[in-house]
């Protein structure tokens, strides 16, 4: 049986403040808790309205109703598990591979999309400006769709980060170079601003090269959004 | 003052059966509403709770209250401006660019990235299946962010389409060749499959090459997001 408490504690955890108070977060859907289940993550609890359920595995999942679930759920229409795991410590990132860096990106959808980008493309390390939404957000983690457990997501201030980086710092700008031509080095940072406003003034001063992505349509259409444009310089990136 | 026929008719288009009956549908926010204006489309009615509002156009926008607007609107936080717009007839895709074809796309912010995408890129004809989400879905809008009025979107039965085509046949496939290598002619089609289940048996059929992105990350992760893998496959195209 789940307590009532339990319940209190896990509905608590949609919200940031609480999720940084317990140190916990919430993953829903048998997608994203077999891959953390499977991962360095280390599982709190696990609640279940199936029986059946199998995630190869022998940690504990506790029975609860349908009701119980969707009083804990953050969905409108809730997955039939629930799973509550310990935020891990950000590692420090190398510099042996490509590093991204997201400079106040807003939308949790975006930032679940980017990081299921990284992990496609094999970057290791996803540096987060301090205002970037958070990674544990539950529209976040649904679209990472379970990659958030191979990548090192990290919060921090951008500027004392890029200042000490000993590589290019590359950004993408609406007036950057055309990316088509540019020069790849193995190891490199990409930053990516701001879905309304792009890269913010202090980091633009530490950026050594700006890239862009060229238009090929009429000069009135919006710019692209940030999480396609991410695939679409990180597909560069590698395929150079 | 605006009647409570014409909000009960405004909210009836968030309905498919209902944009289908009536030949209308609805856009919200300035910068979907002032892009329409400026196009092709036709306007049926605007409404606006402020009476500042600025379009650049002489069109009639009706004073609405808060409380009204928000009655018409699809959002939960519903912007300033909310417009009525008659549905176009979908112009025959000629084949003197290229092609981007949707088989069975669910998810109405996918398709409104793609269309968002089409236009960046230059595509000037998308081809949907009958079974892919509704181009004038209120969420599919919200995310083309205007450019729906720059992309000539159709729907239609995929294999007549596809068995008539006189161009190369492109699909993305997860064990495609490396798009990479191929050679990309002046035009062409591009079929992008369902976010669950890919291309379909049927198209595939038809499908004359299948090319995929690698994956430079651990073989344990999810497939690309339809949207981002159409992001690179585009930019693949334009670059080459």
């Amino acid at each position: 049986m789940v307590s009532k408490n339990q319940i209190k504690l896990v509905k608590s955890l949609h919200q940031k403040k609480y999720r940084n108070k317990y140190n916990l977060f919430v993953a829903e859907g048998i997608k994203v808790v077999r891959e953390l289940v499977h991962s360095d993550f280390k599982v709190k609890a696990m609640y279940s309205s199936d029986l059946e359920i199998d995630l190869g595995t022998t940690d504990i999942i506790e029975s609860v109703s349908q009701d119980e679930l969707k009083k804990m759920s953050a969905l409108t229409a809730p997955n039939r598990i629930l799973g509550v795991f310990e935020i891990p410590q950000a590692q420090k990132p190398d510099f042996d591979g490509w590093v991204v860096v997201l400079d106040n990106i807003r939308d949790p959808g975006n930032l679940g999309t980017i990081i299921r980008l990284c992990d496609w493309f094999g970057i290791e390390h996803l540096v987060c400006s301090s205002n970037t939404v958070d990674c544990f957000n539950p529209k976040t983690l649904q679209a990472t769709m379970g990659s958030i457990s191979r990548v090192n997501i990290g919060y921090t201030d951008l500027q004392t980060f890029l200042k000490n980086a000993p590589v290019t710092v590359f950004g993408a700008f609406m007036e950057g170079d055309v990316v088509y031509g540019a020069t790849v080095p193995k190891t490199g940072i990409l930053v990516m601003g701001n879905e309304a406003n792009g890269i913010s003034e202090e980091v633009e001063a530490l950026v050594t090269q700006k890239i862009s992505i060229p238009q090929f349509g009429e000069s009135t259409t919006e710019s692209l959004n940030v999480a396609t444009a991410t695939a679409i310089l990180l597909n560069e990136i590698r395929r150079s």
